[in-house]
């Protein structure tokens, strides 16, 4: 199959409760960089960035597990996700001789995203981003070059405003707009081992999944909450393109012990 | 001349004084993307950090003009400088079709630097680039690729921290180690219309100057404080392959019109 012959490329996505803890982080990055084959970084920043705003007296707002981005707001995410969470992220991968890249979407034209309508809800500074115009001429050139590219949570809407946008959506994005070049497989890691048949017990890790469990599973009830946009969008991913989506743990990255969706 | 046939460089260094200026710095960026030949942009951050710093309660430390940098103010100006600072000009450069990528020196390892020595004054997390170890063959790539390299002041030691570097020093840092490749130019803009004669008429702009003529001015008085160490650095860029330094005001940067050092 021609699928078998393309490079294979991880896609490893990482939330703000890695980022801010420099023991997780460095353990992490040192896993992802042990990863066979080509991989891309896409991290998130929203404990930092709910710190940081905080510090400096303005309010966090949230809506459906969205951050309402006034232009306060808009400068506290850039500053925290593309600045020190970025950077600093770059500088640790480059110590343990990952040559990486920190990126934000406006970098390059990487990922030009539009802002979203404020009807019904004004998010304000918030972008969705089109896989159909992710610039992968640029991204496979640097990973053919052996460089990782990092991306930080924000992008922009090719007329001068940068965009605050929901990391998953960026693993997404990219992950789609790469899988006609690379075979991908996105690792989404979060607090849990995966998805959990009874949430009160990690022994009851559901290893594989496709779109009918899902669909009874939510059913069931098993599956709610924050997972369900998290696992519509990795089904959309595989619908697209997307050979693999795991939804793990950051601890388990290596073994890839988590729940696959196919 | 073996040296008229390298394709020209221009590569341009601004201060925080425009960047935190949103009509002077969109301006400034409209003026850039016209210049003739390849280019390449520098920039600081200093006034966005002191009023960041002094929005965190983080007291400000100067010598000898350069910022004391302990762990938090670290964080402060990776957020500033390669944060909002470096993300808002690359979205503003790619509103008006100018394909910028935003970096610090820790990105690709574009220019790892060395932690200042405690002794006798320990300036914190800072750090000195050294030129030859500049990584010239990923900066000219994206410069033959027709991208715009946009270098915030932050560079890192190789080892997981991440370093403020003066942006005056980034500028000739890069320039130096791109003067065997392309013809440079430096352009360091500032708030003055060049080096002047007599510092209270803005009509005694002294056009060119090389080193002798320096020393004198020097040795007159004419030329003091903050512009020493300027045009130390200036003349030596020139020393080491750099083909002109101007010195002048952002908004003169089509014209030219400014000191020229040779």
């Amino acid at each position: 199959m021609a699928e078998n012959k393309k490079a294979t490329l991880s896609i490893v996505k990482i939330g703000g409760n890695i980022v801010d803890n420099p023991a997780a982080l460095e353990s992490f990055l040192y896993d992802f960089h042990q990863l066979d084959g080509h991989k891309l970084l896409v991290h998130g920043g929203g404990v930092m960035a709910s710190k940081m705003a905080k510090q400096l007296g303005i309010e966090t707002k949230m809506l459906n597990g969205r951050r309402i981005t006034d232009e306060e707001t808009l400068k506290v995410v850039t500053m925290v996700y593309a600045g020190w969470g970025n950077k600093n992220i770059v500088a640790l991968l480059q110590k343990i001789g990952c040559n990486a890249l920190g990126l934000s979407g406006a970098d390059a034209n990487t990922i030009p995203a539009i802002r979203r309508s404020s009807v019904p809800v004004d998010f304000g500074f918030v972008g969705d981003p089109d896989p159909d115009k992710t610039n992968t001429g640029f991204i496979s050139k640097l990973i053919e070059s052996n460089i990782t590219p990092v991306f930080c949570a924000i992008t922009h809407d090719e007329n001068g405003s940068l965009l605050n946008t929901n990391a998953d959506t960026i693993a997404y994005t990219v992950a789609t707009a790469l899988s006609e070049k690379y075979n991908v497989t996105i690792y989404y890691c979060f607090e849990k081992e995966g998805v959990l048949g009874d949430v009160n017990d990690p022994d009851s890790l559901i290893l594989t999944m496709n779109r009918e469990e899902y669909a009874v599973y939510k059913q069931q009830g098993i599956i709610v909450d924050g997972m369900i946009p998290k696992l519509d969008n990795s089904f959309k991913a595989i619908n697209n393109g997307v050979s693999q989506v795991v939804v793990l743990h950051a601890k388990n990255l290596l073994s890839g012990k988590g729940t696959s969706l196919m």
